[in-house]
């Protein structure tokens, strides 16, 4: 039996017919996961952009984030808007895709085409649901690797990303050392700590809690949890805003009211905010996905699978690295990226390190900050001189 | 029409019957609110111990936090558990029930007996549910003012709390200036920052989310929004504690198990605690209560009462303080605690401002900290010096 499922949400359409390149792996391409589950068939959505060259030796990969996806540099299918790294992707930007091949795949477990817990479960012909094993950073990077060599590139000239797409790039040059020739892990942490994690689970039962959730299977009973998903979003929210960035946007100023009108009611501007990054995130994000996604962070603990040592991790690292960390950043310190730097220099790798002062918090990634696009800058054209790739068109 | 409620949980049998003193007050002594709502009758429940001396010059105000209640030092007639400050009241503790004549009432909003949205509205014999006025901080010092004029107290010897319980104390010298002895604010802010207002927020969308929360009317149709007020604790208390602290009692400990089951329950020990928190939370408090108390916070914001002035709310103020801030709180970080020392200084007052080392958080004033309880003992022995109290008895 096939179920014929009418996503009720526009997002969700992506999961069937996805606006991207897809790439399909068969039983001779399973997918082997950390938790013991395989799959046998799996696809993954990604976006391409700008040519690779012919030593295949300027691709770039850039991981995205917990609810970002592929589409990083060119208009998203769903909300119409720019993509989510425009300031860092593009022609003449430091990512120039003029110069560099540029991939960004969707991650296993999430619903913009990769398959993810809204996708069909092939041996049921029904959606998986929480039917689909438990999703690792190790394992969107085995599936990244695999959508690499299907693209027939052996090394990247560079892994890129922020906040879980950090998590990807450490856990990139972690397994696959000779594949990466430099690297970019930016707002993040080689390990989930229990903050992270109690965050995260508060998301997960806001979503749960939500009867509408049905034990996962909501997509076959015709509804969506969407007020627990918007509840998760607006309290992960915060935790990407440092406590100044919203003080000095949003401060304790009313919305459209001169008086407070003493409700409950969005009468502070903040709430105001929340609430629409809860209800608009809701219209393009699948809620299993985001148990799948933030189960993913909490999992991560790079150490642990050698012997609870970074450096370990890091051993026989040739890749060279910039390391990116926010001064305002309380979700991912900067003493979580110090820790990946000492790592890596214990393990004799060549790191630049670079704390860059904003109050933005967390989110400083996403933002056109000129210190961080000029280091990012500056990296990546040292890197590619390195690499023997021709400078930039004037 | 009277609607005889059978309260489903144990703690709102505590709106009707509680187990303290309960003061009546009648359209004599309405109580006025900041919102410009009237309660013509209200009650207000508190617990009293020690012994109010002749000259009527030992009494001490203790204010309850966001969830606390009356029962400050004695067991707790829902939980069983000992009164939430036991550790500073009590023979022979800083707030010396030996010494002092000790006063704990539940706020305006609250659900241990104080009139709350649990309570029943004369006007239409059913709960008040969101028909009772908005509460302020100011209300709830208010109600205060009025029990001490019940209670025949002129002057507290010293008012006193933690968190919610601070502002209190500072609305009490800022509304009362005459009646104030001395003043610890401890671990609080003169005003609500964003990012309290946003994760207060999400508290409310959570509870609000329920569908058993039913407009607030839930009383009536015999369900009560358990899940989302469980979630709106687990969410808060993250902010409760510090990271270090998270970091060092749980960190990524597995929760009863050795290897990861790479699952949804409650795989770390951080996620069970959490859960816990949640759902022992919803035994003893009324979904509504939580709208109201902390949307109380939200509001306050004492210098906009003074013309934006905070030295302004506290000029001619003659109490002396004791302001008591905690090095790891983020929720009400140190510097918001040096504020409040900067406008008292520069009313003129008398400070002493200590800030407490420990990576405890911003629940360190409920625990058992050698350094806070010194600090407490030490102002509150000089101070009932300059009272002219006699010494404890040896």
């Amino acid at each position: 039996m096939t179920i014929v499922l009418t996503h009720k949400l526009s997002g969700l359409r992506e999961v069937d017919a996805p606006h991207s390149l897809v790439a399909h792996f068969g039983p001779d391409h399973a997918l082997q996961m950390d938790s013991g589950g395989r799959l046998n068939q799996w696809t993954i959505a990604y976006q391409t952009y700008g040519e690779l060259n012919a030593a295949k030796s300027n691709a770039i990969l850039v991981c995205h984030a917990l609810t970002g996806d592929q589409h990083v540099a060119n208009a998203h299918p769903v909300t119409g808007k720019p993509g989510w790294w425009s300031t860092m992707v593009g022609p003449g930007r430091p990512i120039d895709t003029d110069r560099y091949f540029v991939i960004c795949s969707n991650v296993i477990g999430g619903c913009m085409g990769t398959t993810g817990p809204a996708s069909l479960n092939p041996q049921t012909g029904r959606p998986y649901g929480l039917e689909l094993p438990i999703v690792t950073i190790r394992d969107m990077v085995r599936a990244q690797a695999m959508l690499i060599d299907h693209l027939g590139v052996d090394t990247l000239f560079c892994v890129v990303g922020g906040s879980m797409g950090g998590m990807q790039v450490l856990q990139w040059v972690a397994s696959f050392p000779e594949r990466v020739f430099s690297a970019m892990p930016i707002a993040t942490a080689a390990k989930h700590s229990s903050q992270n994690i109690a965050f995260h689970e508060v998301g997960r039962q806001a979503v749960m809690a939500d009867p509408d959730w049905r034990k996962g299977r909501y997509l076959e009973e015709g509804v969506i949890p969407t007020k627990g998903l918007a509840v998760a979003r607006m309290a992960a929210h915060i935790t990407y805003l440092s406590d100044e960035a919203l003080q000095s946007k949003f401060g304790r100023k009313l919305q459209d009211r001169d008086a407070p009108t003493f409700s409950f009611d969005a009468e502070f501007q903040i709430e105001n905010y929340l609430r629409y990054q809860g209800s608009s995130f809701v219209d393009r994000f699948d809620p299993n996905s985001y148990l799948y996604v933030t189960r993913a962070c909490d999992y991560f603990d790079l150490a642990a699978d050698y012997d609870g040592s970074l450096a370990r991790a890091f051993q026989g690292v040739k890749a060279r690295f910039c390391v990116v960390s926010f001064n305002s950043d309380w979700l991912y310190p900067t003493a979580a990226s110090r820790a990946i730097v000492h790592a890596l220099n214990a393990g004799g790798a060549s790191v630049s390190f670079v704390d860059i002062e904003t109050d933005r918090g967390h989110d400083a990634f996403l933002l056109d900050l000129p210190e961080f696009i000029a280091t990012s800058q500056g990296f990546l054209d040292s890197a590619a001189k390195a690499r023997g790739l021709p400078p930039a068109a004037p």
